[in-house]
């Protein structure tokens, strides 16, 4: 039971309703080996500088702060220990007590990532939950291309394949930002450029998809459904250019989607949350989501948090871990964002800026309702 | 008295001078509907989300925080009793009342927005002040337009209009940053090039100005004036791009009016705001408005104003509400700016960073003595 | 002894090594008249506004608040009696006993800075350390042109120059933030290119180099030289545009530079330095400095190192003051180094987020070990 498992975390968490985890990913089924597992501890894809490791990082003292002790180690204990003791539980056992702690009750989990990771359903039992997917819109495209060459039998698999996601997935998610960037022209492509393009993309075997005009097209298909479309926004690998990834260039997009009735979250946002959370405030279908940027800010994240929460509505904030590959990830994204909205929202009860009732309401949202209410949840 | 009604709020507002508000516009002169209030509460031109409200934003929580004592109702009291007690009081009451607990004694309001709303010297009498006019220049040129289809004589009306402005009004301000954004060509537009834009403008039955020519044409003759030219910079409603905004666009215009006489305030700035603060420090006829920013952001005043006093001088920052529509809008900008201005520097002060003599004058700088200076004001 | 001297400052500086400033310049050889003093606050290269002095800024404030101490009059004293009770004392005796109490065991000296300044070994002995140089790329390249008009024969000479200076001085630094901006073609220039732009160069008499091929391949023969690459970013003197100098806009640089072997330092960052602690986070070769923005930011600069602490690992944080000019600027960029330091990291030791133990080794890895290991200085 997510609600009862919420005690096993330290932080101000009492109170909060089991959280809704609007965007994550799955953990690995297997045992990481110590450099796997620190790998996972970085947006980087490359290998630490020398004399450096990831462990020296917000992330890496945040696992070694509020894991531990779940499995029966001393806070801060060095990462050998703790990886030796997380060896010796197994990969599954260690899922089953760490995502138990986190107080999930509910994943929206985007099954776009490679590596032999849990799916929806499975992280979900893992944590005792219930489990929902979220559909990586340049994956599935990627996924139809490899048994295709004819450009028409693929837009056509294309349109039919998202039109069937939006019957069982919650959500889309768009990584355009890594793709292409997010200053995109915000017109649906022609429908003869489409297929010019995919017969392009094809025809070159159809690698790693970048052409504008397919990822524009596949915005566009995943709008159409009226599901919520979750663009990654901000920070992230370096395959991404930071400051391509402003969610302010999403203008363009937010202004030509305002009538379509489909609602746009914006995806982790950090450095530019601020900006996120201008546009959660003047347009009605745009949302925040706060995850990521508070797992990597460690004792920051009460001030990121303080951050969004200067422009962005209350009813827009949305929570989510964003975690990928080590069920740890859940741990801190989890344990981060009890304590940040603790820290926080008190500092303003105290202050006599906000009611405690208030409060209590705020946080609600932010850790559950506004994520069944946007997403269409049971409860919600 | 403004200096007396100081005391009406709480906050550390003690030994402040009476408030320069040297950016705020006019309230409504009827009782708006729940609506209509609601939607002074936000940027947002729009309606707000399904299973939303516009009270649930650091701009409503700041409300009811601040202004149901000042009607003798509890503070955070829920916003339907707040109404009641309001409508029962009625427009011209409530505006007294709660003006006059503002601390401002000086207003500088700009005319240049729609609706049924109070002038300057009205708005001053309610609160007990002064008041000076700030002259919109997209307004005036949209004014003068409609009395005429020729574009000589419509370019000698507003070169005449703006000099005749700067003998009443304490100065001028351009919405550039909606109509076309900061990235402006700093050369003065020639003058066939103007009176071509004019035609076709006129002919075109002078819509919303939007044309780059005229409006650079606008900030010129501002400039020629000598009169400090306020610049909206940062957030406000939709209809802006927020990127367009940042007042770092703004730096070849600054360098080419650099030695022209004449001061340009930079208002809002946020997020922005530390890029704004740069050019203050750097630039000698640039200033940094705090207003708006502080007013949107509840509890979080205290932190965006200790990041607009890192790099700018402390001459250089000026105060204001932005208030527009609402009494509450006075009401909330100026006790968050003294509560905010007591947090900071009382901090600074306790941990021997400055000292009490010099947080005083500091204080009484950004209140109002910088904008006695710049704007002419007497006592200044 | 540095050691020693760390007591003479007020400040948790307590457990802390010998710091090393990998970024600083000489100060001023003979005592400064009032004006001039006061000019070496700010980045602003012109007077300040009528009706205010760069003493009312942060750098002033914490000037008044740590130097006076040190020369035997209280903190806080007005500038007149501090300017007064320094000349009595002469340049040197002042130079002296500023240095000597900042704890700074170890500069790295930019000489590329014009005026009567002193050099590495002549700093570092006054204040009781060891000086290495720091070569700055545009000044070498403006220096060798002033003895040449042949375009092959200087750019030869520039070729060996760069050589023989990667023998002898620990880093390079780059101004192209300042003469072209951070967007900049990341591709070597064609050596025919090179040729072209070095003739119109010296044909023009080789004014103030703004020329982007000469810029690029400057910075190409100081990357080829495997020697650490300190490039300017964030905020300056207002030469630069601010927006050009977003560190993120070194992206496409930073990956055409990754597989060299050799580091780039982003200096200073403000207000840009998540990104660059963001950039520092991917890159295995990519560092950044916190000099600069503390000593501007006074009381704030808690706050921006923790803003730097959020996404940079521990390893990849260097301290330096930036110091020019005046050695008061060493006392407060360290003191505010120092004092920021113990706040951020014993607020997270007090609030279990980090060990003690890991807390004292990340202090001492961003006040020296870093430097030592990036510069391949004794003891790194």
């Amino acid at each position: 039971m997510p609600a009862d498992a919420v005690g096993s975390l330290p932080g101000p968490a009492d109170g909060l309703p089991p959280l809704v985890d609007h965007h994550c990913h799955g953990v690995l089924r297997h045992a990481p080996d110590p450099g796997t597992f620190a790998a996972y501890l970085t947006e980087s894809d490359r290998p630490p500088a020398a004399g450096t490791t990831f462990f020296d990082t917000q992330a890496g003292f945040a696992v070694r702060r509020w894991c531990p002790p779940l499995l029966g180690l001393p806070a801060h204990c060095p990462p050998d220990r703790y990886l030796a003791r997380r060896a010796g539980l197994g990969p599954a056992e260690t899922r089953r007590r760490l995502l138990r702690a986190t107080g999930i009750g509910t994943y929206l989990l985007d099954t776009g990532l490679p590596g032999d990771l849990t799916g929806p359903a499975e992280t979900a039992a893992d944590g005792g939950g219930a489990g929902f997917e979220v559909v990586r819109l340049e994956t599935l495209a990627e996924r139809l291309a490899a048994g295709t060459r004819d450009a028409e039998e693929f837009t056509d698999a294309l349109a039919r394949a998202v039109r069937d996601a939006a019957r069982t997935a919650v959500a889309f998610k768009s990584v355009v930002a890594y793709r292409h960037g997010l200053a995109l022209d915000p017109a649906p492509p022609a429908p003869g450029a489409v297929h010019t393009a995919a017969r392009s993309w094809l025809a070159a075997g159809a690698p790693r998809l970048t052409d504008p005009v397919l990822l524009r097209h596949l915005v566009q298909l995943a709008v159409a459904t009226g599901r919520p479309l979750q663009l990654h926004t901000g920070f992230g690998d370096p395959d991404l250019r930071l400051d391509h990834a402003d969610p302010a260039l999403l203008t363009d997009l937010v202004r030509t989607t305002a009538d379509t009735g489909t609602d746009l979250v914006l995806l982790h946002c950090y450095p530019y949350h601020r900006q996120a959370a201008y546009l959660a405030a003047v347009f009605p279908h745009v949302y925040a989501d706060i995850g990521l940027s508070l797992t990597h800010t460690g004792p920051r994240a009460a001030a990121v948090l303080a951050e969004f929460l200067e422009l962005a509505p209350f009813g827009k904030l949305l929570f989510s871990t964003d975690a990928y590959g080590l069920p740890e990830l859940y741990v801190v994204g989890s344990a981060l964002f009890r304590t940040a909205l603790g820290t926080v929202l008190g500092d303003w009860v105290s202050s006599g800026a906000w009611s405690a009732e208030d409060a209590r309401r705020v946080g609600a949202m932010i850790a559950a309702d506004n994520a069944r209410r946007v997403y269409g949840l049971e409860g919600g």
